[in-house]
């Protein structure tokens, strides 16, 4: 059975791992948030290097012989330089998301070169480059822009159930609309961030109400689908309801348990406390 | 000449040294923005006391020889902590504040036992009820309110000037309105974090528009006071038009000149990286 390590700054790869575990529910699951350093989305690239090293060492140290970097910002400024330092397969975000965009230009009426894709990403993501150079070797065209607000928004909880969802949406209105002036032409949409698929709701109507029709790629759906690949060597026999998943985080563990839940969508009763030395 | 050593997790600590360079002039200045590790708002207490002694120790080993503590976070949680591992006097935000709201309840028309003090702050800053503790010392009723969305707003800059000034308004009324659900009758706001003093116009349009009266406390010019009534000696001989001012970041020292001259009100040309080993 696999050990599939899942690293995020923080809770926002819990989307990935929500998506991972109905495709691979024979694994053992180890999941680290690096809650005291974050967000590492205002971090510069030596700093996120580092940190998500000493984290991806963490998981593998503790068994894990599969590695997700389920951050958008570390994948997009150190994934190489993790891979480098672990010893296991080691996958990013950039490179599935980029490759589910593209998927989704060659079967639109439009043909691919005539794809634009809009990044919405955190800053650091941004800054980087990386979903544009993937992007454009694949032959799409690509608009990125940073989003600072979407991640405290979300971890704020004003989404769809919420009274004050019309702050959220103002917020994403502004975006796009300072996105769509460097882009106008842009018809795929894609969340360059782990947090944004809990905003997915609220942007199909942002898009709506600006009469901008997009598909929407979630970044988050299309690594777990290319972990899936990997680790699926065979279907298993007796088939397994709920994967054994492990917790960890460098700070709070009761904010982790909270905010994780609804990330994750199942509670979350236990987390381990671990100190990198940051 | 004393050496003042100026502490905070980011930016919002330059508020504190404005308000500083006039009152005492011929000093010289160390500011430390802990930029790796920030926002402090979101970890525990121990995470941020273990980053607060590091970067306060840094700037005693620069050859600081008064520390001022101009995170409210890190005071809140850490300042005796801090004070502990430090050999040179300290001050925090989180007693000047206090101090200052105790004098304006005093000479407003009501009472003091009248007054009741709204604190606006982080949520970490807010968890650890330093302000309450404080407040309530001097014989003041206090109601503490987190708003995590602030920080970033400010830092996106959709302030006064900014065409996205109404989210940022919007943001400050639901804050506010949920406030007085709990405390109808607060009559001074206590601005409990040092990124808040440039939202004080914003804040005092909102307070209008809520017709809710209340005077504004800004803990960034009480610290400031109260610092230079242990710096200032005598006055200087001859008077000095611009201090030295130095300044450390654990992260980009590009974006700590960006933004950092917007807190400052001065641009800041030259910033110098180090590394506490986060």
């Amino acid at each position: 059975m696999k050990t599939i390590g899942v690293f995020d700054s923080g809770f926002g790869g819990l989307t990935v791992l929500r998506e991972l575990l109905p495709l691979v529910p024979d694994a053992r699951y180890l999941y680290l948030g690096d809650t005291a350093r974050l967000p590492y989305g205002s971090k510069s690239r030596e700093t996120i290097a580092r940190y998500a090293i000493s984290s991806a060492k963490f998981l593998a140290d503790q068994g894990a012989d599969l590695m997700v970097i389920a951050c958008n910002t570390a994948t997009a400024l150190a994934l190489r330089d993790i891979q480098k330092a672990l010893p296991i397969p080691t996958i990013g975000v950039v490179e599935p998301g980029a490759q589910s965009a593209l998927a989704t230009a060659a079967v639109s009426p439009q043909k691919v070169d005539r794809s634009h894709v809009l990044v919405l990403a955190t800053a650091a993501t941004t800054q980087s480059g990386a979903y544009s150079r993937t992007l454009n070797s694949l032959g799409l065209r690509a608009t990125e822009k940073a989003c600072p607000l979407l991640v405290p928004l979300v971890e704020e909880g004003w989404l769809d159930q919420s009274a004050h969802v019309s702050v959220t949406l103002d917020v994403l209105r502004i975006y796009l609309l300072e996105a769509f002036e460097q882009a106008p032409d842009a018809n795929v949409l894609l969340l360059g961030c782990t947090h944004y698929p809990l905003l997915k709701p609220l942007l199909e109507t942002t898009l709506n109400a600006l009469h901008h029709p997009m598909r929407i790629i979630d970044s988050a759906a299309a690594t777990a689908n290319a972990v899936a690949k990997l680790a699926v060597e065979a279907p298993p026999a007796v088939p397994v309801s709920t994967p054994e998943c492990i917790f960890y985080a460098t700070d709070s563990t009761e904010k982790f348990k909270h905010l994780g839940s609804i990330f994750l969508r199942q509670p979350i009763s236990k987390v381990e406390l671990v100190d990198l030395g940051g």
